[in-house]
């Protein structure tokens, strides 16, 4: 089993927190829906949550894509979530991510890391599954591919 | 519908990312597990989700506690996660929030409050109910409490 753990602290009378893992490294949430100018100092949680998603799937096409001895010159990873309006809880249900990946990449090994990733390893994708249907497209030197999950 | 939408961008040849939402507020992502040392530069994005779901359930209690009139002079919020070693994916099959209030609260409030953000409001609570059994105690000027959700 492993634990982890991390801590937020309200700063003064506001929605705006500061979390922080053991190590030290902050994040800034706010909840931007309670500000008159709609613009808050921090994240939302769930802008987090989709955040959470594209980091975990972009670990992993890093670590797939290295390993299989492509030259990645750039990743860059675009999520998208919508979730009704106007009532709460407002979970998910539709979370499409976008991966752009530029170097000397073939296509189809981009694809079976995108398997491996969304279909397989990734825990936040897992954990989002339950509630959100997940659906990609894999952009491999400005070649679009829509990503369908593995039989 | 709402849309929601961040980006991130891989650091050189490395597994930190860094997130970001469209008011550019950013977050450091980072596999440390990957490091020699194990230090990471950023969140990994499991500790992530953790703190998506302190702050979503951080602002529902300062929203609730605000509106009854209670007054909070610190709010402190600890998200601990259990989750299986060395597989993947490896999903939080536990998950506990340890809320610390201090000010001049009313202990009954703080409970309906947590009652009413873990229990009905909270999305990312929500989300991770499938798959995660989420437990709280709440802390009131250091006297601490477990919490039950209601009925």
């Amino acid at each position: 089993m492993a634990r982890l753990e991390v801590t937020l602290n309200r700063v003064d009378d506001t929605f705006h927190f500061v979390g922080e893992n053991p190590q030290g490294i902050q994040v800034h949430l706010d909840d931007a829906t309670s500000r008159p100018d709609g613009v808050g100092l921090g994240m939302s949680p769930m802008q987090l949550l989709l955040i959470s998603l594209g980091g975990c799937s972009g670990v992993d096409l890093a670590s797939i894509l290295g390993k299989g001895r492509q030259k990645v010159d750039a990743l860059r990873i675009e999520v998208r979530g919508d979730k009704p309006d106007g009532v709460a809880p407002s979970l998910f249900n539709a979370v499409h991510v976008t991966f752009r990946v530029d170097g000397e990449v073939d296509p189809d090994r981009v694809k079976r890391a995108v398997d491996l990733s969304l279909g397989k390893y990734c825990s936040v994708s897992k954990t989002l599954e339950p509630t959100a249907t997940i659906t990609a497209t894999y952009v491999v030197n400005g070649t679009a591919y829509e990503w369908e999950p593995a039989g």
